[in-house]
């Protein structure tokens, strides 16, 4: 008999062999036609999978994540067998990987035949006669020679590719799926039967290269997602529309925010005036924070010698993700005239017998350098050392794309120097200072991701009795945020437990913002200390945080967050101040005047245009206030104020509206 | 007859072949006696110099520039002189020029010999007896091959060097200058006798190379320096005194202000946090003035694109004084691969055929790029974008030294871009802001120097009625400064007229600060625009500014001028809260708490240590305000207070002074 324990901690005895869908069928009716797959010692399987000996097992179903990865997967499947229908058996498939919100699928068509977003309409057609047809999914384990048999019926050089290492890697067997006429290589698992795809849409085509090799074949890309509620698909369908209305990359410049200029290199943000002043008043607005919870301030170089890198073990280690080092011009001269090469220079700056300067990818050394630079005292501690510090990493040109991926950045970064007791309190406080700023920004819905240790892995730093510590710190930092927060084990960095923050935007997208991690290591590599009570040195505990990651990124998301419109506090123009006519002009300028006076970011527009033209302006430029000044306001010393979503808000005395703005953006509201 | 010119016009005629002392005494006897050099057509000759028809001539007196720096150079001959009486015929000398504020001469002692700085009293004293006895210096005129003849007696290789290289470089005759028994190669001029040289004093010895070559021989170098006045020698060594007490390489790290660690980089600044508050509120300071000036803030990548910079110009012409450029990690090892070296490397950069990236060694073409990301009508301009830039230069590791001489700092830039007709109010709102800044840091004393171009060249960019226009703006902006000018011919960049601060510090040192600077040649160089109310485009003027040059170097001259003892506002600790005994710790911890909520920056010392241990601390730290705070303040809710340098200030109710600093502080006073 197999002995299954079921997520409840229920045992359920059936006949050996009995499969995940009989184990289903025998707990209840709904939860059998529910049943996507199961999840047996926590691998997921196909309902077919037949059950001996004792296992945990669990029914996955529509309602589970696990449920919805898999039937995306089946549908790029289906996908595929669409295209095999539509373009014969000349058609190469490689791989159909699912993706974050969707599922992808590689194919090579035969000559002459190039797909565009005007095919998707048939193709999807073709899949839902397939979806109609409720073909069921097979699984079959085969030799890899008799696999390849097997799909060279379908002569598919690609999956030959694969099944030939497969087997070169010593694998005995491999799957095969199949439904209906089409049969793939794959790992599976799948659903029970293509008809369990209730809803899907494929979203667009692109170039890819083979295994992304760009000496490799071109291939073409689909892209397409399902769910297994046609409401998923349309709540899906309206958050990328109204995604493509907010994205940052085509609001931050066209508001004038940000600019990326080619002859200054990819993926380095020229702020231009209106974006630094957000920046800016963001900075303004942390950095406050940062003061009252007696962080100090530093500025560091952007360049560091390599030796500094080494010692930290950013480099070699993270090189592919780093700017080259840059040499010393006479020390470049000198090697050249020994014959040395590019290649055999780069080579001699790791082991160390050259030096140089890296562009620096982490503000880390510098501080540990400065906390290093005076003799320090268990009475000095903890000391938190944050710095607005730009830092420069190597990402591939391909992964380029506005503020959210770059090569320049500037981290809210600080570097907390405290003793094994302070480690609580300290992540705490990180945690408080999200807590704040999301708050203020109005973005209350977020959660927490701890980074545990993988208990089963000996590579950590640090005592078990130290991570104990630290993990229970970040888990009840974490509790006391009163937002959702899931434990990861194995998540850990080497060197210490971290925590993540993800934030939700107004439209439901979750973005990935900045961390605080405890650091082990760092301190052991730089032989930090300080002077204990008992006179004796011991050894700091590093904690590194940039809750909001980067300026670049978190303004980048702000700006989708905000559709542009940002608060009155954050807005680069908060009042627009427009007269109606040449009449009105020297009262509207001198009320531009006053509202500048009194700190506040006004802009008049006192051109001859007509004042609907104006006002259409100020609002493109998403400018919270519009004051309207006619003849009459002019005359009575008032102002005729407009909000950008409000509207008409009345006429006021100018005064008065020059101290409720005033108080408004005090209170950052 | 010589017609001979005088500075005021008149004319005098003497004989041909007359000398210039003659002129002197022919114009009265104590200018004759006063005399030092002449001066011909611009020229400085000996007073023995012969003159045969027309000139333009003045006598160069002790009271002159000119003459403190003849004599200077004469001393050296002097110190030479007496070291050949000491160390006898082997002692090999070499140069010996004036410089900033004495002189310096390098010798190669006969083996076996060396110098220290105990041995400068005997050679002072046999100084001595060389001015005492007057030796006339007499110049002669020879052929190449008879100075070395007459050097030769004395065997001097390293001037045998220099006459070949003279004869080399087509040279038919050099002068030889004697006094007594010592006989130089030299240009001259020099003093008619060295009974002139009034008083001098040697100060330091140094290691040296012949021509700076470390390859070459190693040399002794000897520091001095001479006044025709023991008061002025005595002053300046009291200067000398004052700023050794002042040496901001000392009091920055010994205050924590910053620190330079060579894991880093030589020349790379950590600016700790107590610095970091020096420069985050001169920043805000400096900002505020900017934004009511109508500047916008950016913030640019520290790296751009190698032809970003080959457009600007500043590679590879500058190269030399920049780190080198960073290559593609895959171009790098593609061109290895290749076979490519190191050296081709660089010169393929040069050439434009591999790209790169440049740690920006200037602001500019980003701020450019910013301009150029918008279509700019007249109506957008002036546009003044400013940043508090941190830039790069490679300067040899011999020159760095503390904030003053670095590799990377932080330039408090920006760039106006306007119409012609703007530039004299542009450059006026320039000037503005120097004398409000230099006021409110009490800096009173400064001149300006404006660059003007060299009327006999046409090496300039710009029409010539630009340039009337443009110098003539500098000079109107200057005058009303009303500090002292001068205007130097000769000393524009080629691309437009400047303006140079030079700053008088309180023990009476000059320092060039920053600089403004029109330019023609940059908007045509990226081909910028405006339209004009024409609707035509137009070609936007340039003017760069940095008026306090950079935040690294303006602060080391902070440090000096206040020998650490920021004024309030500045001050990194404001306020030093020390409680007498336990019995008033409580309460002064209180009082720290009230001081920090009002925005001040307190620091509180409760430790057990004796209240004039932690008196000496705070002065020590240069704190302005030091709070003692006894059980009987402690009963009452006062404070006693000391001042830095006002010492006891009687005591207070806490609240009135929290209210008073914070006023002060609010005030910048």
């Amino acid at each position: 008999m197999a002995s299954i324990k079921l997520p409840d901690g229920s045992i359920r005895e059936l006949p050996d062999g009995s499969t995940v869908l009989q184990l289903a069928e025998s707990i209840g009716k709904r939860l059998a036609q529910a049943a996507i797959v199961g999840k047996v010692n926590g691998k997921l399987v196909d309902v077919s999978y037949p059950l001996t000996g004792s296992h945990e097992v669990s029914i996955i179903t529509d309602r589970d994540a696990d449920g919805l990865y898999v039937m995306r997967h089946s549908t790029a499947h289906v996908l595929a067998q669409a295209l095999r229908h539509l373009y014969g058996a000349k058609l190469q498939y490689t791989i159909g990987p699912v993706i974050d919100s969707g599922f992808f699928y590689d194919f090579e068509f035969p000559t002459g035949v190039t797909i565009s977003a005007d095919d998707l309409p048939k193709i999807e057609a073709e899949m839902q006669k397939i979806i109609a047809a409720d073909y069921k999914f097979s699984r079959e384990e085969v030799e890899p020679a008799k696999a390849k048999e097997l799909l060279h019926a379908e002569s598919q050089r690609f999956k030959d590719e694969i099944i030939d290492e497969l087997a070169a890697a010593g694998e005995k067997s491999v799957s095969i799926y199949r439904q209906g006429d089409f049969t793939d290589l794959c790992r599976g698992p799948h659903i029970p039967s293509t008809g369990r795809i209730k809803a899907f849409k494929l979203l667009s085509t692109a170039g890819a290269y083979w295994r992304g090799d760009s000496d490799r074949e071109q291939l073409t890309r689909i892209y397409g997602t399902a769910f297994f509620d046609k409401k998923d698909l349309e709540a899906h369908q309206k958050q990328i529309e109204e995604a493509k209305k907010r994205d940052h990359r085509v609001l931050g410049p066209q508001l004038g925010l940000y600019a990326i200029d080619d002859a200054v290199g990819q993926g380095l943000v020229l702020w231009k005036p209106k974006g630094a002043i957000v920046r800016q008043e963001l900075q303004n607005f942390i950095g406050e924070h940062l003061r009252r919870q007696g962080y100090s301030q530093v500025f560091t170089p952007h360049i560091g010698r390599l030796g500094l890198y080494k010692t930290s073990g950013h480099y070699p280690y993270y090189r592919e993700s780093q700017f080259p080092p840059l040499v010393d011009r006479e020390l470049i001269e000198a090697l050249s005239k020994e014959g040395c090469s590019c290649g055999e220079l780069s080579n001699r700056m790791e082991k160390g017998e050259v030096d140089g300067y890296l562009l620096k990818p982490m503000n880390c050394p510098m501080h540990i350098k400065i906390y290093s630079s005076e003799q320090r005292s268990y009475r000095d501690l903890p000391i938190r050392l944050a710095e607005f510090g730009t830092v420069y990493r190597w990402e591939k040109s391909g992964e380029l794309g506005g503020m959210t991926r770059v090569r320049g950045f500037t981290q809210d970064d600080a570097h907390l120097f405290c003793t094994e007791e302070q480690i609580p309190a300290e992540i705490a406080g990180c945690l408080e200072l999200v807590k704040i700023v999301l708050g203020t920004l109005g973005m209350n819905e977020y959660r927490v991701r701890v980074g545990l240790r993988d208990p089963d892995s000996a590579k950590y730093v640090g005592s078990a009795d130290q991570w104990d510590k630290a993990e229970k710190a970040c888990k009840d930092a974490a509790a006391t945020l009163g937002v959702p927060f899931t434990t990861e084990p194995g998540e850990a960095a080497f060197y210490g437990p971290k925590i993540d923050f993800v934030i939700k935007d107004v439209i439901g997208r979750e973005w990935q913002l900045g961390t605080v991690q405890v650091d082990y290591q760092l301190p052991q590599r730089f032989d930090l200390s300080y002077t204990g009570s008992d006179n004796q040195p011991h050894r700091p505990v590093m904690i590194h945080r940039a809750p909001f990651g980067s300026m670049e990124r978190f303004i980048g998301v702000l700006i989708e967050h905000f559709a542009g419109a940002f608060p009155l506090w954050l807005a680069p123009v908060q009042v627009a101040v427009l007269n109606v006519s040449e009449k009105s002009q020297a009262y509207a300028a001198e009320v531009a005047a006053k509202l500048k006076t009194a700190g506040i970011r006004a802009e008049a527009d006192l051109g001859g245009d007509k004042i609907g033209a104006k006002i259409r302006l100020a609002s493109m430029a998403k400018t919270p206030y519009m004051l309207v000044i006619g003849e009459k306001e002019a005359a009575e010393g008032k102002v005729a104020v407009r909000h950008r979503t409000e509207g008409d808000k009345g006429v006021v005395e100018t005064g008065a509206f020059v101290e409720e703005i005033r108080a408004a953006v005090a209170a950052r509201k």
